[in-house]
């Protein structure tokens, strides 16, 4: 392992996240809030350690496949550490768990909150808050390597395979950190363009900017009480389309961008991910009809609420709870499935999905008629059984997580529909849960349904919550290798037994 | 495939069900009961056609593996059909829907109900009901091999693969059928045990034998309108004994038996089936030891819970919904795990969650050491690619077909906890649900929690729940090769269309 190479990289991710800082601490500026204070401290904070080990500049810049797994894991969680800090100094999230909470959500893109409101938390928050979903949503380490070449060679491959989303990453262009440039243009882009179009609306601009933030990264954050309950249908109609468009292979925009239009239409996950979004929300509509005035209400509701919880954003439009089970299972199921790999969205991912339906398929087969052999296609290419073997295995642990999670939680005040549905939607980067009840000990305030924060949960619970929510965006690999000891720590704990 | 075969098979299926109807029948005449003509039309119904079916003797006696699925699953549903025919004849139970669900709840050893109440039922129809539990315990196709050679060779081995459950079958002896017939001596032996110490507790004879059904085929069928929260505390300790003893592995009986005991205790799944046990009753008896007025009933009502869970019989001695809520998410996934492959018990199978952890860290190594190469080994053997690729596709199916019925009985009028403890408890042939509401739309009946019948959900449910179970109890892959259409058959639907 190349210890100092990690070290090198955490240090540059420090003062990255110390640039990005700087956006929120010019907000509080122009709204003159007292937050000013809380960014400066942080900002001066990370610059100081982050250059601290910057300086042992390594001779040694291979990242080896180990390597990239641990910055990554290791990365995230110190983001989220300093992250939390401008909350927490400030005194608007008075307790640092809540605070680190918070972060998580944000940076997971998963959207879910403990606080039970939030419009009266200052301009300069709101707007760090729904920048994480943002930075989050593309992946902190494609960002510096899209700013700077890390260590060239297959090392910066390891790096973002070990951080994008889906079973397989593939190079847009030869280089990495060019993919990673045009990743963050094509992000970019597709951001302005609906911060525009909300502007079109009648949103200010603040406002535009940080729900476009919020929807581009399918984080769910959102700047309003009822997330966007009583936002106009227009605005609610661009969010929802925009919230579908995050959720597709951003490769397939550059296709589009390179005028490949063939192989950008010919994908499968694409169409299965359409065919799953235009199925459910026919099922929906008709389900929910008549708790609308019109069918077109029900299709404005049934489609956003569907776009939103596909794509693992979390925003709500009515209070979903409230719709007939029909409707309330296909959501939970949705919460699973999630967006396309390589999107900004959460979730198992609709080409594992694919991968995992085709091949159970395959080995069905083989039960009746032992001697066919057929071989796996995704994409019009063959999968290899490297792929397919690390698709189960993700298969299995996520289910074991969930399981585990649900044990630990279940220590908590939550009825079971409540801790399943939190775990689901947090271990896939959703936001809201839904269930009867979470009953506040201290307050015994109860509340429930999508609009639901996450504030009454112990701190058991909220522990174990970040680290689904980890677990969820880094896709298990990366914080399971971190957690394990290496093989040489083994070694010397093992020999130290011996002696 | 041979078709001449499978009716013959059918047939001998169907004769067999009609010695076996002898049993109730004799019950009825005893008992002076007016279900006298209902069984005695069942079986001549059952001769006529069994008989007819066995007169076309096919001269090729192969049993192809495809074959095997196809018997299997066809002989099931038949024997439930017929097996239905008592009940509705005689008008106890009204609807024929409900008559099916009751016996393929038998049959598959689920012991989930659709009557609310069982004590006013004949004994003779009681009798039956328990006695399917025995039945299905151990196979019917099994039975029916110990009793006479079908078509030795390879054929009869699979059969018994498609019938006999966990995710590889071994032979005990050389020959199928005298394997089959050590089973069921086993079997029986046991099932005398159980009823012997029953009647030594005071219980009697038709209460002692009936109970000794429903433990041995970890059926779960009570004869009693409260599963036994009123029974003696000895007949309970009891009947958690032999639950547990039911749950392992035939094997190791069968290993004891000829004296090979270093074999029979060093078996993986064996010590993992203890290890869960022991350590869920901990956890429960201390998590509501405050419920109970001593630790010691907290824990007799624990460890017979745990032991009804684990082995999908489904018992109760107490209303284990109003537990807390740890205790409840133990009790639910222990019902998903279920017991040992080999045993009358239903659910994953132990022996299936080893090898898909020992396969998940295997392929978690290989993520950070690409280069280690390592054997996965059960049961002190290499495991063959072939049972791996067996058991994820197995666990793909199984989480499938839990999401589809989920989504079909979310049409009816159960809230999202009962939904999915229902199907939980069905798919892996368990018996009682957990929830916290059935509403019956026209009685206005609410019901839910352990002693729960499913009686209030529509027909809809109702079928998907049968299918379920059988699926459950023949794990998917029969049913499935006997939904499909066979290569031929599409083969000829296509030419058709081509004309």
């Amino acid at each position: 392992m190349n210890k100092r190479m990690i070290a090198y990289v955490q240090g540059l991710l420090m003062v990255c996240e110390a640039g990005l800082l700087l956006l929120p601490l010019i907000t509080a500026l122009i709204y003159g809030e007292s937050t000013v204070s809380a960014f400066i401290f942080t900002i001066c904070l990370l610059c100081v350690v982050g250059l601290v080990l910057i300086k042992f500049k390594p001779k040694d810049k291979t990242i080896y496949a180990r390597d990239g797994l641990v910055i990554v894991a290791l990365g995230w969680i110190i983001l989220s550490l300093f992250g939390a800090l401008p909350y927490y100094i400030s005194g608007e999230i008075p307790r640092f768990i809540d605070a680190l909470f918070e972060t998580v959500s944000g940076l997971t893109t998963t959207g879910a909150s403990i606080l039970s409101e939030v419009e009266s938390m200052s301009k300069s928050l709101l707007f760090w808050r729904n920048f994480t979903n943002w930075i989050g949503g593309m992946g902190v380490l494609v960002f510096v390597m899209a700013v700077l070449p890390l260590s060239g060679g297959g090392g910066d491959l390891h790096l973002m395979k070990a951080e994008a989303p889906g079973p397989s990453v593939g190079k847009l262009v030869p280089k990495s950190n060019k993919t990673a440039r045009i990743l963050y243009l094509i992000y970019f882009a597709l951001t302005a363009a609906c911060a525009i179009f909300l502007l079109i609306g009648g949103l200010p601009l603040f406002d535009s900017i940080t729900t476009a933030f919020g929807t581009a990264g399918t984080g769910g954050f959102s700047i309003y009480n009822d997330s966007f309950g009583s936002a106009s249908p227009y605005c609610r109609t661009v969010i929802a389309v925009f919230m579908a468009l995050f959720g597709i292979n951003f490769n397939i925009y550059f296709l589009l961008l390179i005028k490949r239009f063939k192989d950008a239409f010919k994908s499968e996950e694409l169409w299965t991910y359409i065919g799953i979004i235009i199925a459910s929300v026919t099922v929906i509509t008709i389900n929910i009809s008549n708790q609308f005035s019109s069918i077109g209400e029900a299709f404005h509701h049934a489609s956003f609420q569907v776009s939103s919880l596909m794509t693992s954003t979390g925003f709500s439009s009515t209070d979903f709870n409230q719709w007939p089970e029909l409707s309330r299972t296909i959501l939970i199921m949705m919460m699973c499935v999630g967006a396309c790999a390589g999107s900004t969205g959460g979730g198992f991912k609709v080409s594992r999905l694919i991968l995992l339906v085709k091949y159970a398929a395959k080995e069905l087969r083989s039960v009746s008629h032992p001697r066919s052999v057929k071989v796996l296609k995704f994409e019009g290419r063959r999968v290899k059984d490297e792929t397919i073997r690390g698709t189960t295995a993700y298969f299995i642990v996520y289910v074991a997580i969930f399981c585990l999670s649900l044990i630990l939680i279940s220590f908590d005040k939550g009825d079971t529909t409540t801790n399943i549905t939190s775990v689901i939607s947090l271990l896939n980067n959703m936001g809201p849960n839904m269930g009867d009840r979470i009953v506040d000990s201290a307050s015994g305030i109860i509340s429930g349904g999508p609009l639901t924060n996450f504030g009454p949960f112990s701190n058991l619970s909220k522990i174990v919550f970040i680290l689904d929510m980890l677990f969820g965006r880094l896709e298990f690999f990366p914080l399971i290798v971190l957690l394990t000891p290496s093989r040489s720590l083994r070694q010397k704990l093992s020999n130290r037994k011996r002696l």
